[in-house]
């Protein structure tokens, strides 16, 4: 899905880094994101600062105020997007778009997306102290709601219906609801489509959320793409009798049934090399009681990789092992597929290795890599080039109060992004 | 368990019945059946007559009317248990007592507890009929909420607990207000406690609740004893993490480990001969999403048997599984294991061989059977020889809309019931 538009621009491979290259300050970076954790944190230190609650609402006018200060033309788009602009010399030239989300999952974690979010105004505050200009304008863009609906990137790629407005968020609201309570305006959400063209590039920098970089011991993470997420509802019927006067040769035990799927779509995965992954993360027993054999059992199953057809062919092959264990189990063994919940999206060929070389030459290891997790940038990938840049996530932790990246790592990356912007805009 | 008292009588195995010998009407005891399966029955036809709610009160004020115009002295005694007494020849004798309950499971079948229920009135209205007096006073016992807390019989058996009286529940009342509600007066409940001696034999005819005698295609279950039932709450702990960006080798699924278990339980139970069962009927994962790899599982361990020892025995085995899941799946299972639900109770072994005589005099084929469901007839152990009676269920399903018991079976159980009671009394 990438637009590759990028990929012409001619690219040496010599260093362009030196000691008069400016730098981010990392202090900086991890004291905003330590003051940002607070908003939306409960009585036991734990955030939920997911997108339309209150403690997003004030993370974001927080987050406004320290963009104006930075001299950037801010405000809210008809999606809740917060746009901050910045001139370059060049008013012909089309905006380098960068930045993150700073909503978050229930009891998440203070790094995902607020890192890609506070490095953004990072390299805008080091621009500012070095009295750059870019050729280019620049536009920090904070996406409203990634971490449920991704409204606010879905919006500026023109990927929304009407049903998704509908939808109720972690707030309670529906995302029509929660985007008018935080500035924007549900009725009007057409006017904030870019057109392909609109954005020269897209950059954000993101913690890894698994364990590859810190496994390897490696700095920085080049992401070839994002890859598509799959569901499917799984049901299992048996049927439910009582668990005390039904011998266990005359069972129909859904649960055993699905116990066996769950360990069969392991082994399925596990059987291909690759980098996809797949996980039954839902499971609920009827009628669900000590004495009652399981009648119906509902399993969720869910399948990423970079690649549509091998989705579908770990898929086909869940589905043969599913027929044999129904046939084996007296059961019934059906499977629900919703659209897709992403496809596939691959970032920009050259922008990857504007970052591999940027990081090289920063002096870091690197490793091109697959985005497991699902990102703004992969709704951008539809009308412009976009690019990713990973650092390392302590224990590979995500979604989770234990998300922790050091302030080395965040450093390091908001590094990277900074001499990325440079050498893309100077290209 | 079983208090043997009646182990002395002597039984010289000769046929006593003729064709002199009374019978029931099994078409009255049908349609009785049906009239009270209107009570608490939901507008699609479905059976709510859970103990305490409004179906369960009129299905009483229903039972009690037919028990006062049967002649019996009826009431409530203080747990609620409907009472109808007819006097014997022998004002010294002790009663002989049978019924069964008329509460049921929520949408559950027209059978469980209402075939004993009224057959015992049936086979007064066949006394009154026939214009017989028994030598002993003869007690029509319909126990208070049999599906949910057994109150009544283990009110008379002496069994209660100050917690049960606060339990809520089928109803939404706790089972004090429940008590209330339907007639009882649970500050004085130890009032309907019986001593070991109060009641000479406890009889009760019941749908065999499985498909053992249908399989066999035999007519009558000589029950030997009700097993014993015990719970485990097993919680399985792994790690949550991202189902996206944490690579399959790098997991500790909880799910997975639990589906193990699951298969673990059911190969434990069937290594093993006899008619033992074990069952996981409950399972939660958390946080229990699709994209969040399971860092906690919950799951509900049932085992079932006639010997302790045996519940037991499988248990260790199924922990010595657990053991190892947990080792190769870097996941910790634990389990807790609450008061028995229930502890195995015999029935009294020469009320059993009356029972067979009984039957096989009248014509019938009869096994000697479990019941692996529980009944009042376990608490009344406690204080009285109790014997039970089973009759074929189609399909053995029960607790179950689709439960069902042919008029025939019915109506044969219902006439070794009457045969077993007059020859206890001749005795």
């Amino acid at each position: 899905m990438g637009v590759s538009s990028l990929s012409s621009i001619p690219w040496n491979g010599k260093s362009f880094v030196d000691d008069k290259t400016p730098k981010v300050n990392g202090q900086r970076i991890e004291s905003r994101i330590l003051e940002l954790a607070k908003f939306g944190r409960d009585e036991n230190g734990h955030g939920y600062r997911m997108a339309f609650t209150k403690g997003d609402m004030e993370g974001r006018a927080w987050f406004m105020d320290l963009m104006k200060k930075a001299g950037l033309e801010t405000r809210n788009d008809e999606a809740g997007n917060i746009l901050g602009k910045r001139k370059g010399k060049n008013p012909s030239l089309k905006p380098i778009a960068f930045g993150s989300h700073i909503d978050m999952v229930p009891d998440g974690g203070n790094y995902d997306g607020t890192l890609g979010s506070l490095s953004a105004l990072e390299v805008i505050e080091v621009l500012n102290e070095n009295k750059m200009v870019t050729n280019h304008p620049l536009e920090v863009i904070i996406f409203a709601d990634e971490e449920g609906s991704m409204i606010g990137s879905k919006a500026i790629a023109s990927q929304i219906s009407a049903e998704i407005l509908k939808q109720v968020s972690h707030s309670g609201l529906t995302i029509a609801e929660g985007v008018k309570a935080i500035g924007g305006n549900p009725n009007n959400i057409q006017n904030c489509i870019r057109k392909k063209g609109d954005i020269h590039a897209f950059l954000e920098l993101h913690i890894e959320q698994g364990g590859n970089l810190e496994k390897e011991n490696l700095q920085i993470g080049v992401v070839e793409g994002i890859v598509g997420i799959d569901h499917w509802e799984v049901t299992v019927e048996g049927f439910a009798n009582h668990a005390g006067t039904t011998p266990m040769d005359l069972r129909q035990d859904a649960l055993l049934a699905a116990s066996k799927l769950i360990i069969a779509v392991n082994e399925v995965i596990n059987s291909v090399k690759g980098n996809h992954v797949g996980t039954i993360g839902k499971v609920a027993a009827f009628p669900g009681a000590y004495n009652v054999i399981p009648g119906k059992v509902t399993l969720g199953l869910e399948i990423r990789d970079l690649s549509s057809d091998k989705i579908e062919f770990l898929f086909r092959e869940i589905e043969k092992r599913a027929a044999a264990i129904a046939s084996d189990s007296k059961t019934k063994i059906s499977f629900v597929h919703p659209p897709s919940v992403s496809k596939p999206a691959l970032t920009d060929k050259a922008l990857q290795q504007i970052i591999n070389t940027s990081a090289q030459s920063l002096g870091f290891t690197t490793k091109f890599m697959q985005s497991g997790a699902g990102h703004d940038s992969q709704n951008i990938s539809m009308i412009a080039p976009v690019a990713m840049i990973f650092v390392p996530s302590v224990g590979g932790i995500s979604h989770s109060p234990k998300e922790f990246t050091k302030t080395v790592d965040m450093t390091n990356g908001a590094n990277v992004l900074l001499q990325t912007l440079l050498t893309v805009d100077k290209e």
